[in-house]
């Protein structure tokens, strides 16, 4: 039976607008799958900020209809030895570099599929100049919208490269993070993750700009005005205010310390 | 018989495309409507400046065909009591929030077909954070482009929400009105509608910037770089040069204060 | 039988993504052509400038399947008597002013079909304000993509007006010329073109910003981080670095001179 998302392909890169990069991505994935469409995620993630774009990619990816082939390219690594990969999970396909940009949307997933891009057969043939994204990318995310199978694309892999985010520094009996990405609700996310806490959310002190911040449960146990911290969607603690933004209420951006008392 | 625009979806939104918000609306739209297709109408209006929405969607939306849907998502009033609503008007199907957005687009209408979303079947199920645009609006609009009726979506309503315009003034024989939008043929269009003006055009003493402007019936009548002021599609009287830009020759700006002596 | 791009209809503009251009032209063609799709190449080209656009959309076409029409709007000489055409090469089809935009995209076909646009039944009906793009290029483009034979939109074309390129200046044993465009990996293309040369490479002598820069056949042939002058693949001199940016190494910009001995 044909996936609703089938044929659907939701790009999110860092090339901009202003260039034909994007149309010949599409170009490329046109020739080979005429029945692709588009949906394109964003392609204003900061130049290669891997970071920014693993948690755009990750918040938008489970709206999306099974069947869907989300291509993601930002890669700094572009001419060294990460490889490029393709990853089947919840039903949803995934292309892009291994360099932790598909880390957080496939975090969640039980025993993704796994594939290292080698075989050369579906890649466009050899191009004066390399561009890894039309060359390779964009005709293995033709090959998957079209229904193609992933198995044929290359070698079975274990274990993605993580997202590389800052480490925790533990202080005594304390945990030093930082906030990793600001979401368009507002919400500050953290690199603190729940394994690294007390197992009860009211043992936990957690602190930002010298203020003690209440650990909750969920948004709804906020009161009104209140920041509250709070384990989200992707798995880390993240600042928010209920109904409100917490980033401009605090004026939080990344890279700010956050301090938890274990 | 199908419709020429049923799946298409036109998308007018203040939400950026640097984020995942626009994709998180067509992600939900697919998922329920797969054969949906996409017009981004854009996505930079300025945040919350619901004059600036209904002007470029009022502009937009008779140019594509029957059974369109437009979604149009801007919307300072989240979390007020404001209705969001879905309407039906020459063949077409709006849905947004009911504060004016949508009051030009659908004022030539005859008697639209007005409803109050009201049944929460239609959305999708409750989630940790609000968001309307995609939890309401998306899936009503999914709803619509496969073709499902619209009077299933909630309760009829009489009156739309009016467009807020700053108000005329009027000053003894004067009455004193702004321009409210700058459109992109460079016509600066006031907040003056014909009602307000003496029945004849040559009757009408119109100013902008200590200048007298000829009012006329249409841009045909202009000679060739004269400023004129006439009744536009929308039903404002706007500055115009015809087959020249009268915003750029003459520095107007929103806000700018017009006049007519009565 | 039908190419995998009819129906496909890619579009570069400098409309900008603000304001209601774009979808109005994207309106006008769904409304007769139903089953059009779109890829955006940019709307984002620096307002009249055919030089920029024209080098983009040289780009991005030979990636687009045979079908596809390329809608390309960039015209500053708007209300002059510069012609309106539709061209056909390589299985795809040109609609755009005849002010240069389209030469680098056609310059390489074999006698590829030109047709002056003059056959006022395939426009839309006269309307108050004049905007060719919506009123007579999109409707074109409409036709095309529904499978229309160009033949019938005008008056067959023998020759193309080219592309405005800064002239090379002979100086003594000198030829002087310029950098026209930077492309996205960074290189600067010049206004040289091969015929201009002496036939053997190794006896040019390249210069720029007073450095000699060595003349090869092709990239593979530079050496890591060696600026190199070759032929690219629109057919002029440009200068370039092997898996790196000569723009940003060089902060070379549009307009900068070069120098050739010859």
């Amino acid at each position: 039976m044909k996936a609703a998302g089938q044929g659907l392909i939701a790009l999110l890169t860092d090339f901009g607008t202003r260039d034909w990069y994007v149309a010949t991505l599409k170009g490329v994935i046109l020739s080979r799958c005429p029945q692709a469409r588009f949906v394109d995620i964003t392609h204003e993630v900061p130049p290669q900020d891997v970071l920014a774009g693993a948690f755009t990619l990750a918040a938008a990816c489970p709206w999306f209809p099974p069947g869907t082939t989300f291509l993601a390219i930002v890669d700094p690594g572009v001419g060294t030895s990460r490889a490029l990969i393709a990853a089947r999970a919840h039903g949803r396909y995934f292309v892009g570099p291994d360099n932790g940009l598909l880390a957080l949307s496939l975090q969640q997933a039980n025993h993704p599929q796994l594939i290292r891009l080698t075989k050369h057969r579906y890649w466009l043939t050899a191009l004066s100049q390399t561009f890894h994204g039309r060359d390779i990318l964009a005709p293995v995310a033709a090959h998957l919208a079209a229904g193609g199978a992933i198995a044929r694309l290359g070698e079975p892999m274990v274990r993605l490269a993580p997202l590389a985010l800052p480490p925790l520094r533990r202080e005594r009996k304390r945990l030093r993070g930082a906030i990793v990405h600001i979401d368009t609700f507002g919400n500050a996310i953290t690199n603190v993750r729940p394994a690294a806490l007390p197992p009860q959310p009211r043992d936990v002190v957690f602190r930002y700009q010298q203020r003690k911040v209440r650990m909750v449960s969920s948004y709804a146990d906020g009161r009104p005005n209140e920041l509250i911290a709070l384990v989200g969607s992707l798995g880390f603690v993240e600042l928010a205010i209920r109904n409100g933004s917490a980033a401009r209420t605090l004026h939080a951006k990344r890279g700010d310390s956050v301090e938890v008392v274990v």
